[in-house]
């Protein structure tokens, strides 16, 4: 399952404790525990920390609809704050809204637990790009594709 | 300097090796070494980590100018990516477009050093606030003030 | 009702022919009949007039739920195309995500018929603040307050 | 002259009378003379209207770059409105940040005459895809290429 390998095989992913919980065609669902490691300098979650659950798991989402062999790899992503993430785990799903051969538009939303409901905290729509990776981990000289080849 | 406090103060940009460098009025520039713990699934490093010092010294740029007290809180970034970010560092620098009472606009630049050269591995713009935090570090029981307030 | 205010006081608006055809707290509904003299140089809708009625509704859907007194500007707007609005008709319905005291997050989708289905042809996604603005019709010697004031 | 004839043959950009007034290879520039038609509810230039040229540009942008043959669709843009656009015109400038074989990035800004000084109104951030469009102007039954195709 390519999904559960970009999860896995990421190590700035495992890191950060993102860990994939669900997915589906079209859509994937992950969750992090938050820390005081990943806190800002007022102990709150750090942006960086919401926008990455949120752009990774758009590629899970990207990913659950590739065809076999070609890689996802972000073009672009807006992610808007919409509240401070306080609460201990940061819940992310994201949904793809539109696939063609090449492109791919995916949005995702990162909630928190407030008491019984949901809280919306952060939203993301993104692009992504299919693409012929050649890059073998590691192997620093060998160009990656890029987004915009 | 309440610059150098948002670096030095946020576990996460302390956790990413995340490096003011340099700053003045409506700018500021930062950089990180590329570890392997920052990489996704390709040897790459992962877009998170190119967003949040993106994210981060636009918050850094937007300080800079901000009026003794209130602080800076993100409401949204969009970040395109250019290039893979190939290199040993990071370079990141952000500088303040227009700045009103509450709202400010930041752009920043990622940039990895290719031979003489310095390439941008990704743009990013950004809509921060000027907002009286009243969060104090950890007291998770003081709803603070969000982006949207 | 101030929704339909700035539907109908919009000269621009008018100009496309964009109607508001709905409206209830936090959302509006708008629709735009295509004649030739909206399209670009491939006989397709212009991005420009997806755009307008995309950011107009935004605009609508925060009004409605505007404390009295303060209008709604836009701080920004981001618009993915993610298919060529071929039809007679674009429908563009907008979202209130979000709302705080002083910005809201909005979303809207332009769609277009497609036999008995509804194609989504652009999403939409934007921050609007709730302003107070001072300027009279025409009256270009006084300075208006800005989104980013 | 690709880019002349996106400007020419576009009815909606005759419509709001914006003119190519210079380009060379990666960038281009438009004017657009302000009249009350384009304005919205407090004689403000439409934020539409704004958004137009921004798009427009960036893709007059593109194609001085595009390898003959293909065309150049907009994928996604995102506006920020910095100022309002108070002046007879508004001036844009598009500049290509970087090209690949499929996608590329563009910025853009328009701005407005104050006195001697330039102020700039808004600043758009584009992806844009070359794409080999086979729409025959009003030939509506041919399915077009889309942005994410």
């Amino acid at each position: 399952m390519l999904v559960k390998r970009i999860f896995e095989a990421a190590p700035f992913v495992r890191s950060l404790g993102i860990e994939l919980t669900s997915f589906g065609d079209g859509w994937c669902e992950a969750r992090l525990n938050v820390i005081s490691a990943l806190e800002q300098q007022h102990g709150l979650v750090h942006a960086g920390v919401i926008m990455t659950p949120a752009g990774h798991t758009c590629g899970g989402a990207a990913v659950t609809i590739a065809p076999e062999g070609p890689d996802v790899i972000t073009v672009e992503n807006k992610v808007s704050f919409l509240r401070p993430a306080v609460g201990p785990s940061l819940f992310c799903r994201a949904q793809v809204f539109r696939a063609g051969k090449r492109l791919i538009f995916v949005e995702a939303e990162v909630t928190v637990e407030h008491g019984t409901e949901r809280l919306i905290a952060a939203k993301a729509s993104s692009t992504l790009a299919f693409i012929p990776l050649k890059v073998t981990n590691r192997n620093r000289d060998v160009a990656p594709r890029s987004a915009v080849s």
